[in-house]
C-alpha cells in the first residue's frame, strides 16, 4: 500500500466482502494507499485477523480516516448502518461512495421503509446511481449503490428478456447461495455442522432482495411480481440461479442467447452461453454466464445465470464499479477475474 | 446372513441402491438369507467393493441365484435393463419382485416409449404397483416398481394439494440432488474436483422423473405439465425440492399443512412441519419432510420437500415396500431410521 | 419415551454428543424414559433445536430432573463443569453415572491440575472406571469416565502394540478430526468459511488428550511421551489417526494384524483389517477400524485408527458402557452401529 | 493469445496443471501464443472440456506443435512418458522445456529404476535442473525439472533444519491432499461419494516422493530415511505436511522461523510464521506457507508447510520457474497469486 496513486477507503472491512476489497484494491494498478476500517478490529493487524491476506497494515477506526482525502470509498455496513456512513462520508468531502449495502438500492423511500424500515438518508436517494452497468450503464455522480448479489445474477439473466417480452405472466427465481452470502459473523446457521450435507430454502417468500429486483426490472420492462426462493447450500462462494418465466409466446432459446450476445456485447464480464452455468466456472472470477432453454411441454422460458457473490456479487463489481466512475476500463486490476 | 426366513435376492448389488439394500436387509428381522448379484463384482467379497459394509460374503452373478426360491427379489439396474430381468424372476417363481428401476413406472407402453425408448416387457405394465404407499396404498401383487426418488418428494408433497385444488395453471419444481444419485460409476460429472464448490442445473428441462410426476399425479386430480429443472449440490445424499404451484385461489400455509397432516396420519415416514426441511433433516433415514409457505405478493403456494434419495428415495421406500406386501409393519427393520 | 424401562438423564443435551445421546437412548429397548436437561435450552423443544431428532419432549433445567430417580445418567458438560455435576447427581443417588468429559479420565489430581487446572472433586477420582472396554475390561462401580475421541483411537491401536513391544522410542500421532469435535458453538474457527476448503494443525504440541493417551497406555506397558498432532478437516464427524511407532525390531504388519485380531476378539465394535481405514468405513457407526504397515526403510511401525468421534469417540461408547455396566450386551440398542 | 511475445507450448494440456498453465500462461505479460496438445482432447475446443477458462482455441495433437518454433515448452505427461517427450521436444530444439512429470526429479538413474522402472531418457538426467529455486537457486539450462507438490512443501520446511542441524534422527511427514492431486482422470477413488466425508491415508510407506524428498534434501544436509504418509482429505486443492523432526538437541520454534527468514529471504513466495498454516492461507496462491513448534514433552520439532499444489506445487512453480529461466523476476504474471 504504497504513498502514489489515489487514496481509498475500505468502512466495513473485517466482513467478507471487505476481504475482497482489500485484496483487489491490493493489487489495483491505480490505488496508490488503502485505509481499512472495522469497528470490531480496530487495532488488530489485518493479516492477523485474515491471514489469507498478504497485506500490511492494521484496521483503523472509522473515524480515524481523513474521509475529506479520500479518492474512493467503499461502505460494506449492514443495512440501515450504511447510509448514515455514507451521508457523513459525502459531507465531508468523499470524492466517490460506493455503497455494498441495501440502503440505496431502492429508489423509493416508501418501497424502503416497507422491506427494510426507516430510511436513515432519504434525500440522497435521488443521486445514487444503482451500480449495474451492464444493464444500466456507467455510474456517474458520487453516490453509486452496489446492486445485491441474487439481483446481480437475475437483472443480468432477466432484463435482456422483460426488455423484448410482453405479457409476462410470472417469474419464478430459484437461487441457490455460498454460505459467504451469510456473512461472516458465526452463528448456528453458518456452523460447518449446520451446513455440511445439507441444502435449505430460507428468506421466502419475503427476501428482501425481492423488491431489489422488480424495481430494476421495471426500469426496462414490465414484469409481475417476483417470486424469489434463496436456498443455502454447501459451498463457500458462488450463487446459480434457476429463473422460470412463464409467458404467452415462448422465444427460442438461441433467440434468448442472442440477446444476451446482443445487449452484453463489449462488456467484459458477462456472457451467455448453451451450456448450463455452474457455479465452478465463475466462482473466483467476476464474471456472470447465463444461459437459457425452453420447456417446450410446459411453456416455459427457464434462465440460468452464475455469479460469484463475493466478487461480482459484491466487490468485484464495486471496484468495476469504481474503474467506471473514474474513466478506467472497466476491468483494470480485474482482468485475471475474466 | 443367517439360514432362517425370508430369502431375498438383491440383483444390481454394486451400486449405491444396492449397497443400502444389503445394509437395511441385513438389519432386518425377517430376512433370513442375502443373495447378491452384481455382474460388474461377481466373484469379489462385497467387503472389497464397499469396506464400510459389516457383511461377509460375495457378489455372485445374476444366474447363480435361485431366482424360484427368492421370496423376495430387489433389481436395481438400469432402465432398459431391468424388465428384462424382472420378467425372468417372475417366469422363474420369485414371490415378490420389487423393480427400482423406471421400467415399470410409467403404466403406458406410448409414454414410455416417448421418454425412454421400446418396452421390454409391456405386459407386465399392467401388474406394477407403483410403490408410494402414503398415497397409493400398500403394495399388492408380484411386481412393484419403486418410485424414483425425485417424483417421491415430488408426489408425497403434490399429492394432497392436487386432490384438494382445481385450476392449478403450473407447476415448477426446483430439485437439488446429492452425487449418490448420479451413481457409483466414475465419470468427469461424478468427480469430487467437477463437483465440489460448484452447483449446476442438469437434464431440464426433459428430466425423465418429469412424465412419473406428472402420471401420478393425475390419477388424484388435475395438473398441467410440470417443469422440472433438477440441479447438483455437492453433498453425498439427500434432495430437496422446492416447489412452486400457480393457482387462481391460493390456500392458507396452515391450511395445506392440515392436508398434509391428515392425508400422511399414520404413516410412518412422512410428516409435515411449519419449518421447511433441511436435507439434514432427512439424511440417513427413511423420512419425507414436508412444509409450505405462500407467496401473498406473486400469488403463489410454495412447497418444499426433502428425502433421502438412497432411502426413501430407493431402498428404503423398498424395503417399506417389501413390508407392506408382505403383511408387516412398515417400518419393520427401518425402526432407527423414522 | 415411554414410561417403562429404565429411566435415564442426560445433562448437556443441547450439545452434539447430547444430540446423540437422545438419539441412540430413544432407540434403546431397555430405556423407557429419558430426561434431557440443557442450560442454554431449557424450555425449548428438543426438536426446535435440533429437528433432524423425531422426538418430542422438551429441555429442560438441570434441576429439574430428579436425579435419585434416574437409573442412569450421562453428563456431556465441559470439563471443570462436570465434575461437580457428578458429585451432585451421585450424592443424590443416581445409580450410574457416566461422564462423557475428561473430568475423571485422569486418574491423578496433581496430573489433571497440570493440563486442566484444580479438579472440583478429586475424592471421587479413585473410583472413576475408565471405559474403554476392550481395553480395560467392562465398567464396575457407579461412575465411568468415558475416554477422550483422540484417546478412543490412539489407544484401541497402540495397546496392543505397547503390551507386547519394549524399548519404543518415540510415539507420534497424527490425528485428523471432523467439525463436529469442535463442539456446537458457533465461532470463527467453526464457521463453514472457515474450515471448508482447507485444513490445519491447532492444539499441538500441549494437545489435553496427550496425558490421558500417555497415562492409559503405562497401564498396559511402556511407552515414552507422545506426541499429538490433531488436525481440523472440513467433514462432519470422524477421526483418523496415523501413528508412527519408533521401535528397535520392527515387527511386521501381518504380526501387529493378528495381535490385533487376538485381543479384540469378541468385541464387537473393533476390528483390524488389512485396507487402512477411511473415515467413511466408520462415519455413523461405533466402529473402530485398525490398521498396520511397516516403513522398512526408515524402520517404523505405521498404525491406523478410525473412529466416529461422536459415536465410538462418545456417546457410542457411553451407551456401550451403560450396557456393560448394568449387565446387558455391549451392542445392546447399538446393533445397526456395527 | 496473441502474436507477439513468447511462443509457448503446453504438452498434456487436458489435465488439472494443464489447465492452471493454460490459465496463467493466458495472463502472462510476456506470453505471445500458446499451443495446448492434449491427446486425449485434441480437435475439442478447450472450453468445451474446461469451460472455466475464458481462452478460446482447440487441444491439438502434440504432434501439430512445431517444437522448434517453442521457446518454452511444459510437459505435464505422466511419469514415464514425459521422459521421451522431453528428449523429443530437445532435439527438434525447443529453446527451454519445463517437465511436470517425476522423469527428471531424481538424478540418479538407479534410484529412479527402484521406484519407477528404467528411464527412458537417463543421459538427460545431468542436465535436469531441479526448479525449487529457493533452495536450489534459479533454473539454468534447457531443461528444469519442476519438483512434486508433497516434496516442495517437504523441502521448504526442512532444507533450512536440515542445513542446520546435526544428527537428525529420525523425520516423519504427514501429509494432507485435496482431490486434484489424484488427477482429473475419473476412478472410484476421485468419485464425490468416496472422497466426500471421509478421509485416509494411503500410498504409505513407499510414496514415490518420499526418495525425491531424500536426495534434494540431502544435497544441503544430512538427514535419514523419511517416513512419509499422504492422505486424501475432502478439499479440491492444497496439501498441508506436519512434520516430526527427532533431533538430540530441539532448538527453540523461533530459531527455526528465523532460519526460515534468512533462507527465504528476497523470495516472493515462502513465507514463515508464528500461526500454523492453514489449507486455505494458501489456496490458489503460489504461496508456501511455514511455521514451527517444539514439542518439549516429547523433544520432538514440529514444522509446518502448506502450498496450492495445483500453484506451487506444479503449474505456479512451472512458471515461476520460467520466469527465473529466462530473466525475468519470478512473479511475473504471478503478482496476484503471491
Amino acid at each position: 500500500m504504497g504513498c502514489m496513486g489515489l487514496k481509498a477507503g475500505v468502512y466495513g472491512g473485517g466482513g467478507y466482502a471487505g476481504v475482497e476489497l482489500i485484496r483487489l484494491l491490493g493489487g489495483h494498478p491505480e490505488i496508490g494507499a488503502i485505509s481499512v476500517a472495522s469497528r470490531g478490529y480496530a487495532g488488530h493487524g489485518i493479516r492477523e485477523v485474515y491471514p489469507q491476506l498478504a497485506v500490511d497494515g492494521e484496521y483503523v477506526a472509522p473515524e480515524e480516516i481523513e474521509a475529506g482525502d479520500l479518492d474512493v470509498a467503499f461502505v460494506a455496513y449492514g443495512h440501515g448502518e450504511s447510509a448514515g456512513a455514507v451521508k457523513e462520508l459525502l459531507r465531508e468531502g468523499a470524492h466517490l461512495v460506493i455503497d455494498l449495502s441495501a440502503d440505496f438500492r431502492l429508489p423509493d423511500e416508501g418501497l424502503y421503509g416497507e422491506w427494510y424500515g426507516e430510511h436513515p438518508a432519504p434525500e440522497l436517494l435521488v443521486e445514487a446511481h444503482y451500480g449495474l452497468p451492464e444493464v444500466f450503464g456507467a455510474a456517474v455522480g458520487r453516490l453509486v449503490s452496489n446492486p445485491g448479489c441474487y439481483p446481480t445474477a437475475a437483472i443480468l439473466a432477466l432484463a435482456p428478456v422483460v426488455r423484448r417480452i410482453d405479457g409476462i405472466r410470472s417469474v419464478t427465481i430459484n437461487a441457490l447461495s455460498g454460505v459467504s452470502g451469510a456473512g461472516a459473523k458465526p452463528s448456528v446457521k453458518t456452523h460447518f455442522v449446520s451446513v455440511n450435507e445439507s441444502a435449505n430454502a430460507y428468506g421466502a417468500p419475503r427476501h428482501r432482495h425481492t423488491p431489489e429486483i422488480e424495481t430494476m426490472l421495471r426500469r426496462v420492462g414490465e414484469v409481475p411480481e417476483v417470486t424469489f426462493v434463496p436456498h443455502l447450500i454447501p459451498i463457500t462462494r458462488g450463487e446459480l440461479e434457476t429463473i422460470v418465466v412463464d409467458v404467452q409466446d415462448v422465444p427460442e432459446a438461441e433467440e434468448v442467447l442472442g440477446w444476451y450476445a446482443e445487449d452484453y456485447e463489449g462488456w467484459a464480464f458477462v456472457e451467455a452461453r448453451e451450456e448450463y452455468p455452474h457455479v465452478a466456472h465463475v466462482a473466483n472470477t467476476n464474471r456472470c454466464r447465463l444461459s437459457a432453454a425452453v420447456d417446450d411441454r410446459a411453456g416455459k422460458l427457464l434462465l440460468f445465470s452464475a455469479v460469484d457473490n463475493l466478487l461480482k456479487g459484491a466487490s468485484g463489481a464495486a471496484v468495476q464499479n469504481m474503474n467506471l466512475a473514474l474513466g478506467y476500463e472497466e476491468d483494470l486490476g480485474l482482468e485475471h477475474l475474466k
